[in-house]
């Protein structure tokens, strides 16, 4: 894997930043970019040196495009996604996606899922979603740790995020600022929501673990400040909303067996609350892992597609899932993996 | 893989473990058991019902076996399991060992090691070596959390162990109760020694990443007390040794880039030592990381191996080390990966 040639599809804040982190592999060459911003040079997205690469609004736009790979980051929900998943396939590309349903898009839509996995293995190629949650905390790290022990109960997984530096927009959504009373409106009409992936993760652990779940909750609860609290951004007042956890647990014999959480909220620190990834296997032997602060978001999503690219280039054909490909871990070149017996030391 | 035929050669601590974890498993069946209880039932080792199997001294005793995989649990080093290896690649059996050099043999046993991958691919066999550590807290954890990063600068690895439930047999390898004179002495001709597996887990991440290590040093250092220490097993002076830390630091144009830390010590909160295993990485982003207390490390490196039956005999022939295989988890059946497509929710 010499030149891994890469199309870009969708260079918001996650395409943008793993196509920065291409431009320094030199095994990577661009091999076209489909994006909102129509005409400029990929450069113009991606600082440095013209890249010869223009943006093009649409795959119709794109002229023939002879890739290996194509990082796709426009949609979160499978059915978005599926067209231009299908798209690449017909031109011969694999495909790495951000997607939170892509992580194991059997949870939600089997049928589309059973539709890409057929499509792909017919054409040899491969297709996968990853990320740093859904695609590492809340499952794929979980699952690593789990190779430590004999057995295992139960799984806990907390994702608690300081969502401070965030401007209005972003926080909006957790419903921060409004009274408790707003707050369940806000969930009612949908202006308030929560985490994509709890249905993944929980389907890939199951998997992994040949888990039978027999049930699905999950729940958005307000986090009510008793301060007041203030950030660069927004200060709220007590009694008004800090945030929101959402959790979901998977049961098995009336019994959880994976319960995953979710709390996002402004200046955590003023009533204490614990910022960080946290995960808790209760097996043989029990294992308790924090990671502090949590992994940062944006840059680690990027990084895990960008790593990704070459375990799904070498992995089987199909639509694949974490549990499928080989130990991931940072590819200083874009993928390329030293062969057997090349020593180091 | 409905049936998996394991022989067991080597119950001491680690196999006698590994070999309760399969009895529990019904897809896996015992072809057979080498150890120094010789003539026994496996089942006195194991516990439980009558298994048919009877432990031989040697191979020379063991009769006809029909094995899949061996879970090879006698010697630590390469040189000590050559022979044991190649004599079950010549009866068709593939190998998962526990010795601590196995993990990557290319860091201390070049020559051995292209050896054994060359028999093991000729015969469509695979060969892995792991553990908790080395196999996995100083290198497969920490390279997974490496798949978040950009850019990694340096990874750095601490396995803080409390060994106050040891007795004097296991505590005089690490010092404990010498003066630091006597320390010294007993460095020198060999009463104390260190941690295997620093060649190995820095072989393996540098491997892994592409890192092209020039220079490696490693130092065995007394944790000298500066109070009194009592376990239920023995009591130290202040002045005397409380145990050891051994550590290993891999450099690249003169700058550590990877630097991993074994302190062992009986009584470590009379100093308010910490005690678990640490991971930092500094890269984009950085990530630290937190198991606490350490991961119990007879029972995680017993479950490494079991769990390691599946990915083994689904990977690749040849000798393997962690970055090969598919990310590790507890398989509850003994090696049974669920296909593709078979969703549990």
């Amino acid at each position: 894997m010499s030149n891994v040639r890469v199309l870009m599809w969708g260079l918001g804040t996650i395409g943008t930043r793993a196509a920065r982190m291409l431009v320094q592999r030199p095994q990577v060459t661009f091999a076209g970019a489909i994006s909102h911003q129509v005409g400029q040079d990929l450069s113009f997205v991606v600082g440095g040196d013209e890249l010869g690469i223009e943006i093009a609004e649409s795959p119709a736009n794109l002229g023939v495009v002879e890739a290996d790979i194509c990082l796709l980051a426009t949609y979160q929900r499978v059915p978005d996604l599926m067209p231009q998943i299908e798209w690449l396939l017909d031109q011969g590309i694999s495909v790495v996606a951000s997607g939170e349903e892509m992580i194991f898009p059997w949870a939600s839509h089997p049928e589309l899922a059973d539709q890409v996995d057929a499509k792909a293995r017919a054409a040899g190629l491969s297709v996968y979603g990853t990320g740093v949650n859904p695609g590492f905390v809340m499952d794929a790290l979980a699952l690593c740790l789990t190779s430590c022990c004999a057995s295992v109960d139960r799984i806990d997984v907390t994702r608690a995020s300081d969502f401070s530096s965030y401007g209005p927009g972003p926080l909006r959504s957790l419903g921060v600022g409004l009274t408790p009373e707003e707050f369940e409106r806000g969930l009612q009409d949908g202006t308030v929501d929560g985490h994509i992936g709890f249905k993944e993760s929980i389907g890939v652990i199951a998997r992994a673990l040949g888990w039978p779940i027999e049930e699905y909750r999950d729940q958005i609860v307000p986090i009510v400040s008793t301060v007041e609290r203030r950030t660069p951004h927004i200060a709220i007042a007590p009694g008004h909303v800090a945030g929101c956890d959402h959790w979901a647990e998977a049961l098995i014999d009336g019994k959880v067996v994976i319960r995953l959480s979710h709390p996002q909220q402004i200046a955590p620190a003023a009533e204490n609350a614990r910022v960080g990834d946290f995960v808790r296997i209760e097996g043989d032997p029990p294992i308790s892992m924090e990671i502090s602060p949590e992994i940062e978001g944006g840059q680690a999503t990027a990084a895990r597609m960008v790593n990704a690219i070459g375990p799904v280039l070498e992995g089987p054909p199909g639509l694949l899932a974490m549990d499928q490909l080989t130990l991931p871990f940072v590819t200083p070149l874009g993928g390329a993996r030293t062969p057997v017996g090349n020593h180091a030391t």
